[in-house]
């Protein structure tokens, strides 16, 4: 016996919705939104193109909005770790994860994140806003921060940005340095960068302490 | 004798236009482009709004994009510092220009790097993706390197990025810490950055040997 073709096989509002959602989300992941059609998806989704437009009636815009925001989800689970283990280790973990959520959508993340797309909307930034704001505040509170100063803050945001900079550069360069070693790089580089402002901010400078007997 | 007042004095074309893209400049600094009008201009510059027209027949969008020009030529400059003293004091120098700069221009910087303003363009992307690559290779030069390697090139790309972060942050809280501090600070975590990425490669292990030695 073979399978029902996916084009066939009931499913609920839900199931379809997020097997539309799944199809858009893969293509959007390795092009350019700009080479993503409607058609494509409906296609994917082994559905037709009325079809995909009765479930997102705002069409491509609304589709990669819904992609973005699970993509988005997705993403903050990265930094999401139990609280066990070294702090370092711990974030290693979260590094390996978000690089291999970076490896997996490729061009989805480079559109996104260097904008300048067609579809990009000040949704869309606020979604990408959203993940830097919960990868700070995951980190804040591994290092036990509950009322971060300024420094502190600003620190963490800083390197955040770098750890983008970084995937971007990553991507350009054909994915090298392979990802262990980038995920060493930038955990060694957030050490580094506290410390610097441990100089001047005696709540860092405790945390610097820390990292260190804790490893 | 009173001067003549700007409207009535004859001006050369190219007078004219660095009249009307200097009004521009001032206004684009201090707000978000949204909430800029080719009135404003017109009348920033005591002319009127067809003149404004003739000058720029793309209206707001083209004055934009030659006021983003102008400013992203004026960014460019502060990393081009004379090749005299240390290297440090010289990135020091370099970064006190650029956050004159971002302190002068305040809005029109965070709306220009946020995005999602109405008025962003792949145009607009590219202009400070420019200013990004030239800062870089001001930088490398300095240091002496004409052909960096991957993991140095990602290193101070990755600063750059970091800086580009610092200054929106700071400008988002008020302007704090005291450039001065900011400076210090930024040109710290060069060198700390640098430091990590030293353990890992060759090419600049010996740059921050050069640099510990020149200070």
């Amino acid at each position: 016996m073979t399978p029902a073709a996916p084009a066939y096989r009931r499913l609920s509002v839900e199931e379809r919705r997020s097997q539309l959602l799944d199809a858009a989300l893969t293509l959007f992941a390795h092009r350019v939104p700009e080479e993503v059609s409607l058609d494509d998806v409906a296609e994917a989704a082994g559905v037709s193109r009325p079809l995909v437009y009765r479930y997102f009636p705002g069409g491509k815009q609304q589709l990669y909005e819904a992609a973005l925001r699970s993509a988005a989800e997705e993403l903050e689970q990265c930094f999401d770790e139990p609280r066990e283990g070294p702090l370092l280790s711990r974030l290693a973990r979260a590094l390996d994860r978000y690089l291999t959520f970076v490896d997996e959508h490729d061009a989805g993340f480079s559109a996104l994140l260097q904008g300048g797309s067609v579809v990009e909307t000040s949704r869309t930034t606020a979604t990408v806003d959203g993940v830097r704001r919960a990868a700070a505040v995951h980190i804040l509170s591994h290092l036990g921060v509950t009322e971060p100063g300024p420094r502190l803050r600003m620190t963490v945001r800083m390197w955040i940005t770098a750890v983008e900079a970084a995937s971007l550069i990553w991507l350009d360069e054909d994915k090298q340095p392979p990802a262990d070693e980038l995920r060493d790089w930038l955990v060694d580089q957030f050490v580094a960068v506290l410390s610097v402002t441990a100089r001047r901010d005696a709540q860092t400078a405790a945390l610097v302490e820390t990292l260190v007997v804790d490893g």
